[in-house]
């Protein structure tokens, strides 16, 4: 599931360049640029949750799905984005592979004051976290007339 | 999974009026109303696929992501949309609870010209649709001043 989602992105994202990446469509809205972003750190913060057993509350994630965020990312072209996708995905199916279907289902709770998830959960949630953002980006494609 | 992405589209668009169901905020863009018409009947093509063995050829699908869709949806309450999913999930769950692991990797070539697949990847891709819409969905309430 969570090479068929990168499948997908990689597909959305192929062939833009910077300005593409740095377009803000919606006035409100994220650029493709920092989606991709955004995927990677969402897998790094689970990658430190679930491998290494970081509190989140012990991981500072900035949040770069706002102004500061478009800021820091502009002008940056697809490869760096595709760089650090590859790297921090080898990262986790180098570590998934280590570990065995009872990991998968071993609870805990990270997060204060929240019902108890496992590691499945997590992963779960970051697949879920890319095709989300994989839909922003279809219609951001969409919207800029890359696509029909 | 299908629960969880579930819940997350109620939560999006719980207290939305026709307006905003049918606004279109993007020119090339589908309205919420036509996203939540189109997780149901995606839902329904995999059910008649994995459940009763038609062959996708066989399915009358319409595209409604389209303008035709935008005006076959057009003055609709929210109850409307979510009766749909309801109705259809309730059948999904009691359908997937007459079968078991097995049938879930049990590999068929519904598409002509396509790699085998098996039922865990249609209703993994029923998910995704869901998910993907969820991501869109989002986006739109924020542009329309709906949500942060």
């Amino acid at each position: 599931m969570l090479d068929y989602a990168r499948r997908n992105t990689l597909a959305d994202v192929q062939g833009l360049n910077t300005e593409q990446l740095d377009t803000q469509v919606m006035k409100r809205g994220n650029t493709i640029g920092t989606l991709l972003a955004h995927i990677a750190q969402v897998e790094e913060t689970y990658q430190s949750v679930t491998f290494w057993g970081v509190k989140p509350s012990g991981i500072a994630a900035e949040n770069i799905l706002n102004n500061a965020g478009r800021k820091r990312f502009r002008g940056r072209e697809l490869p760096h984005y595709l760089e650090r996708l590859k790297t921090v995905r080898a990262e986790t199916l180098a570590e998934l592979q280590k570990r065995d279907d009872a990991w998968l289902h071993q609870e805990y709770a990270p997060w204060p004051n929240k019902v108890p998830m496992n590691n499945f959960f997590c992963w779960f949630h970051v697949l879920e976290d890319e095709i989300n953002h994989g839909g922003q980006i279809r219609i951001l494609r969409k919207e800029m007339g890359l696509s029909e």
